[in-house]
């Protein structure tokens, strides 16, 4: 097969995934394994090429119709050196030149970038932010980040740190996210979310509240999961976490409308389970919160691109479609 | 004389400038009159029409070598469609496409542009933001406002809202500013801080305390000059106040340091005047706030323009250089 293709490299903390693509965002081969940092970035690193190597041949292709690879990893990373700096969930992979390793190995360009900025741009070429020229892009899971897109250019900021929202402090007490009570992270994500939820479960046991929530053993460790799940049964409980959720989400994103006054706000993970019992408070709040002009200009919707936002996500690098300039080696 | 030349229009609800260089931000010939909004737009539009003519004569010049005009003005406005929509200080100026009467008197491109992304233009090609990419410029003086350049570009947002740090809320509840209590207006603009000022300047009364700002009348409507000039004597109920502020901008800058990650903010209006009294505690509460690797690469400076910024600001739009595209009619 002689055709132009793209490689697509989403490191996780806890599974990688290689994708090759001819057409993106149409994925031709696939694998994908535990990245298991604890053993070190080698292991992982050498199954990554092994991986690729693997695909290519069982498409008959050989590594020099490669285009381009792509890597989406957690920050923080340097997305111009192309160095993957110790992302929380990669505790080993200490300053690895990711880039440098695969340029070698596959004799093409290769790209590094956060993975919210990677999503921004899927969504924004493939997903739920097509057609519009400046986007944000928020991922709502472990943690609370967004990706920025400025005339269909991820905007990275000064030192690849722009669109950190889940740092700024929405409350002066609360929650901890991103080592700050208050922070947008510590009420919004998945984990800050649980320790609120919890001060909420334990209320409504005390009042002797009747709730799914309260079904669950004392010790049992809550997730979003288990909350999305009582809150489609209209469990009250759980309705009334998802629109607190809701609302602190509308806190956020009146933020990010009156300083960038996006067309969209593409919002990912929780918010596509959560659905409307999510975005209807969460609209609320941001037009009770932000100007109205911007309000009216910005569309909040839910991310598209589902399960496969992370192979996109990587193929979208490796095109370096509408991405800054960046070294390829 | 025979060059090119551009002229600058900076329409103030208390007054007008129009000024034309050959060569800017070095200014040949500059007029100024009152804009008396309450005498509708006509004679105002009249006096910028016949002031620009006669500048122009006075330099042996003709409007064909007029390269472009530039208009600015407060928000709200259709810096696209080149239409100022009734800004508090212009009340009786409604909907007045002022692009479109320039263009006809003039013949050369027009171009209008709200005053703090003018500002943020005008430091970022002749003043403090020169030589950074990604700037973010604040107005501290009546509101309290944003003009971001990105990639030495206005980054005017979909419909020209971006940069509204002002209408943020910093805190739960807190004196009003941009209708609304709490906001970084309320707090760290010139009017907001009147009126938190003054409960701080009842207190000490009570208290029996010794300051220059409670030998003003009671009736005495404080402004930031009088907090400013005690400051300067080193009046210990003056510099606290200016301490509150800083550490008030310095919780605004996080938001705009952790979303942006600029390379530098430059601050302009009041934070001129107060100086290191101001910066100290406002970069203090930034490190504290932010994320450091944000915060470490963001320098945080007063604007150098210092009064021309509006003469300036205005001639960079009439450049059109680093602005983005615009309607020339």
């Amino acid at each position: 097969m002689s055709q132009n293709l793209w490689a697509g490299i989403d490191i996780g903390g806890t599974k990688t995934a290689v994708v090759i693509s001819a057409d993106p965002p149409r994925v031709l081969k696939r694998i994908e394994f535990p990245t298991l940092p604890a053993n070190g970035p080698e292991h992982a690193i050498a199954k990554i090429q092994s991986g690729l190597r693997g695909i290519l041949a069982e498409l008959n292709s050989f590594p020099h119709f490669l285009q381009g690879v792509g890597v989406s990893c957690g920050s923080p990373l340097d997305a111009k050196r192309g160095i993957i700096q110790v992302p929380p969930n990669l505790p080993t992979w200490i300053d690895i030149p990711i880039v440098e390793i695969l340029h070698s190995a596959f004799g093409c360009p290769a790209y590094l970038e956060n993975d919210a900025n990677a999503g921004a741009l899927a969504e924004h070429r493939f997903g739920a932010g097509k057609g519009a020229d400046n986007i944000v892009f928020l991922t709502m899971g472990t943690g609370f980040g967004a990706g920025i897109i400025i005339d269909g250019r991820i905007y990275q900021g000064t030192n690849g740190n722009a669109g950190e929202i889940g740092h700024v402090r929405l409350t002066p007490d609360g929650p901890v996210g991103y080592h700050k009570a208050g922070s947008a992270e510590g009420w919004i994500s998945g984990g800050g979310m649980a320790q609120w939820a919890a001060t909420a479960i334990r209320a409504a046991r005390e009042a002797g509240e009747r709730s799914l929530l309260l079904e669950l053993p004392s010790d049992y460790k809550l997730t979003s999961r288990d909350v999305g799940l009582a809150a489609e049964k209209d469990d009250p409980l759980a309705c009334r976490i998802v629109t607190l959720l809701g609302e602190k989400l509308g806190h956020a994103l009146a933020i990010l409308v009156d300083i960038l006054n996006p067309q969209r706000i593409v919002i990912g993970g929780l918010a596509m389970r959560l659905g409307e019992r999510l975005f209807a408070p969460a609209r609320r709040a941001l037009a009770e919160e932000a100007l109205p002009h911007s309000v009216a200009a910005c569309e909040i919707v839910p991310a598209s691109l589902g399960e496969s936002i992370g192979d996109v996500a990587a193929l979208c690098i490796a095109m370096d479609a509408g991405a800054p300039a960046k070294n390829s080696s």
